[in-house]
């Protein structure tokens, strides 16, 4: 087990560590034929109910059950000012967790019209949501998003110890400020990782106007949905783009960068909030070491 | 647009070309502020319908709407022997597909209990599904599968052209048999992907005892489920596992290989059925120009 020698302080919720249970070892054969031991991440089913109503069974490593919820419920547009939550209520040992409103909810209103998406997990968008989303505001097209801080976010964020560098086979997604990573969410799917930090987001009334979400899933059309969702106007990932990401992420005025790579990227959405304050030829090349493999791009 | 030198002739179903009309070329910015021109995969929407109910709306590239829907309904367990598909109607117009059989089914009953897993697009997996993997025999646990059908199999489906050599973002599935690529699927999610090889199957009537199924996806539990409905035997990835996937694949009996690079691999199941007849110390690293990256193993 790789000894941590990053400082991880400055986090507010850093990303889980490998002595949280989160991973198995498993024993196996290599290529020798020779036995080898692999951590190998535990995904569990926890089934997520809005006051009476069995919603979704979603496969998560477990680690933030309430906020996954809180977030699923929040990007989806299931959640609603005038209909406060007023308790999330976990059961551990039978992998539920309650989310009660102050009044019943239109479930099955939005529940009728529902639209698979092509990512992981959650890959779900209901009619509900695509109505939310063409009301959400992402703050002024010209507050900068400076190309330094991608660079140091990126560097910060490939540092850090993670799931994804002791166990491999995990998504993450970080909530920053400038350059400052803050909220690192990781999960097996994209979605959960994503729908944590929105959980977070709503758990302590924090603004997305001057955050940038980073992700190392791809950038689909419902990935671009949860970060407007959310209300945070940056979205960037090591991964590649898929048309309907970047339609919608035009339609909404969202940032969107993929392919971030070392000193490389590219913006296909808002690029008019992005200031070039680095010379790409100043960045070095990441260290394989602690390269993030993006998936796709 | 990279000219395409390899032979894809031996491919029963060849990846999808360029030329088919399944991207954009999108434009924006690079690091350098200087524009940037992009092919992006264009998803768009298929609902399925199993005779007059709405099943499900995926995200999907729509290469093969009738494929997908017949794999989609085989690997959740929808048809049935005794019922068999009488007609599959597409209409690209509406993004619509329509699968009659010759009764009805009980829909309602195969809807009621569903479990959303952890991986892309098609993340749910219904409890009929489960009913129907315990009964499923993937022949004897000591047919051989050999070290050198998997560099061969590596080796030439990473030369192979196909949509995520040209744009990225994309996973691919490979049905094999020993040392050659059959057909290969792709979508941008690897449940598609995986689910378009299991339509061609049910189409020509294909058995998987004797084959192989190579991914780019993780090998999470639904994966696994996917292989194990579809007869498959051996299930190869680029990418790493997930608990549940392994403790799946291994009460199945399915020989589960992941990472999956180069001359390295680890297998975390059904290891009896590996014949180590090639020395892993001639295995040349991939060359960078052709390596497929791994999503997170």
């Amino acid at each position: 087990m790789a000894k941590r020698t990053y400082d991880t302080s400055h986090y507010i919720v850093p990303p889980p560590n490998l002595d949280q249970g989160l991973c198995k070892e498993l024993r196996g054969v290599d290529q020798n034929g020779e036995t080898a031991e692999l951590f190998v991440i535990n995904e569990k089913p926890l089934t997520l109910y809005l006051n009476s109503r069995e919603v979704v069974t979603m496969m998560t490593i477990g680690d933030h059950p309430r906020l996954l919820a809180l977030g699923f419920l929040a990007n989806q547009a299931m959640l609603d000012k005038a209909n406060p939550v007023t308790a999330v209520e976990c059961d551990a040992d039978i992998d539920v967790v309650v989310v009660r409103t102050a009044n019943e909810t239109d479930f099955e209103a939005k529940m009728r019209k529902r639209v698979r998406t092509s990512g992981c997990a959650q890959g779900t968008v209901f009619e509900a949501v695509m109505d939310a989303f063409e009301t959400r505001s992402l703050g002024p097209i010209d507050a900068p998003f400076r190309t330094s801080w991608l660079y140091s976010l990126a560097a910060k964020i490939n540092m850090t110890p993670s799931l994804y560098l002791e166990a491999g086979a995990i998504h993450g997604t970080v909530l920053c400020k400038e350059d400052r990573p803050l909220v690192y969410m990781e999960d097996v799917g994209r979605h959960n990782a994503v729908d944590k930090v929105a959980g977070w987001m709503v758990d302590t009334g924090t603004d997305g106007t001057d955050k940038i979400l980073y992700t190392t899933g791809r950038l689909t059309s419902e990935m671009v949905i949860k970060a407007v969702m959310m209300g945070v106007p940056i979205l960037v990932s090591r991964s590649g783009f898929t048309a309907a990401g970047v339609e919608l992420a035009r339609q909404a005025g969202l940032t969107l960068i993929g392919r971030a790579r070392g000193k490389r990227f590219v913006a296909l959405s808002g690029t008019e909030r992005i200031v070039y304050d680095s010379d790409p030829g100043e960045i070095s090349e990441e260290d394989p070491r602690h390269t993030r493999k993006g998936a796709h791009a």
